[in-house]
């Protein structure tokens, strides 16, 4: 494959960072990759498992002369390393991140980029609930969307060229306003994220339910939400605190819905809860015929290993 | 494996039924299954692909000499079930049952059950999506916990004896009593899969963002939500109905720590929030460490392919 950038720089080095070192060199689309962490372990370990060409002890000195800079950090922390490497991007180079929102992420990070920097963000909607740099793996990205979010009177040249890059590393690449971005986002993630981690929650608060209970019981269903509710605690602060709207208005719609089931439960209308349980199969289905999940039973997990 | 029950009628040809009958296959515990369903095309079904040794037209007919009847039904079908079968038991058989609630099977089957005839309530807890004869499989309970709550007075044999059946269909057993059960399961399974069939069931709803985008960003959480939204819904209706009061007791406590969550992110608290997602972050590694769940990102799943 032709080389889209010569010189790569990843500020962070996290799940997504090292996905992308890792799907970087499975597709050969860069020259050479640079990352850099805040963090003196999370460099060690990077630079022990040889996750990129070279590791920089700043982020100051990782966007040098490079062509593309992806800010992999928190959103609450880009603000920072922005004033920080703001003055020190190349003219000419491309400025992404990979944030879980968008308009906040505009707020903070615009005022930074100097001119004939271009700065596109964008949102791989991809992720595990591991974190860490040992956590990357190549194959992260493939088949799942890409949301880019060019900013008014962005270069189209530039823009095909950070789409290319993210097609190269097996993503599907689309574009949205930031506003409709953190609606949606709202509704397929971050809505979904915080009700795990309130369910997960109030399963480890009850006196009356053990913990080994939850634990050892936790197939019939719960499972699923710690796995969700096992996600990075910084990011999702982050998001919940720079989401802030569009999170409240779903939740909003959430608990509106949750009541007039309850309301079911109490009165004992069974038809109502039938017709509901029978109306959100489809959209099940929906997701499997986009390949953005497996028809396998339960995901396709291993089934269980007898102690 | 030497034969614990010479003949196992299932009443009820659904995953759990199908997957038993697998399961009792692969252990070489039982002498002879007989099947039965009320539908004519699950029976046909069930005899296409050699479910059982023999599928019965009828419940009646099923459960002639069986030593062991398990009702494999919907729990609002129970009542109907037993008043068929119920006078035609064998003198000394074991009848048991797989509903996931357990107070409420109790008073609706006990009344059915004549002198002589051992009546032990129990619920595997493990399930798939999927549902119909066709969706079971011999590993479903390995390594999975089956609750038994054998009612005041059991006969100790004959609930031993269900417990080594089990066991020898990969399970792990235990006992509770029947108020506590749909408490546990309130908790881990009946509250979390209402969440979610509200959750998707909003995302359905919403006017401002399109189906074909609630399915392609899925990725990003939502999924794993339709998944557990995807269950058979006569069953859960059944649930709901069945085990109100418990299930109306966690719903208040997770509306009240919801709000509590809301609260915080509308007033920017991000110590509360990330002190609240740092500690659900324990229970999946305890439920990893009980071989409950997978420690493979994204529970394993198979990465994308690429259309």
């Amino acid at each position: 494959m032709a080389v889209i950038y010569e010189r790569v720089a990843l500020i962070g080095l996290g799940l997504i960072a090292g996905s992308m070192a890792h799907a970087m060199r499975r597709a050969g689309c860069v020259g050479e990759i640079i990352g850099t962490a805040r963090s003196a372990e999370t460099r060690a370990i990077a630079a022990e498992i040889n996750l990129c060409d070279q590791i920089a002890d700043t982020a100051a000195e990782a966007v040098k002369d490079a062509d593309l800079v992806v800010l992999c950090v928190p959103v609450g922390a880009m603000a920072s390393v922005m004033d920080e490497i703001g003055p020190l991007l190349k003219q000419g180079a491309t400025l992404t991140d990979v944030g879980s929102v968008k308009q906040a992420v505009i707020d903070l990070v615009s005022p930074y980029v100097p001119e004939g920097v271009h700065f596109i963000p964008g949102h791989p909607l991809a992720g595990t609930e591991h974190s860490g740099p040992r956590s990357g793996f190549a194959t992260l990205f493939d088949n799942r969307w890409n949301i880019l979010v060019p900013l008014e009177g962005a270069d189209q040249t530039k823009v095909d060229q950070l789409a290319d890059f993210w097609t190269a590393l097996g993503a599907k690449v689309t574009t949205m306003t930031p506003d409709h971005h953190d609606l949606v986002l709202a509704v397929t993630s971050h809505t979904p994220h915080l009700i795990a981690y309130t369910m997960v929650g109030v399963a480890d608060d009850l006196a009356r339910v053990t913990e080994s209970e939850v634990v050892n019981f936790s197939a019939a269903g719960f499972r699923d939400f710690t796995r969700i509710a096992a996600s990075d605690p910084t990011m999702w602060r982050d998001v919940f605190l720079t989401n802030k709207d569009a999170t409240l208005e779903i939740l909003g719609r959430f608990t509106e819905e949750l009541f007039a089931l309850q309301r079911a439960i109490r009165q004992g209308d069974g038809e109502h809860l039938h017709d509901y349980f029978t109306r959100t199969r489809a959209i099940r289905r929906g997701i499997i015929d986009a390949g953005q999940d497996t028809a396998e039973p339960n995901f396709g997990r291993a089934p269980g290993t007898k102690e």
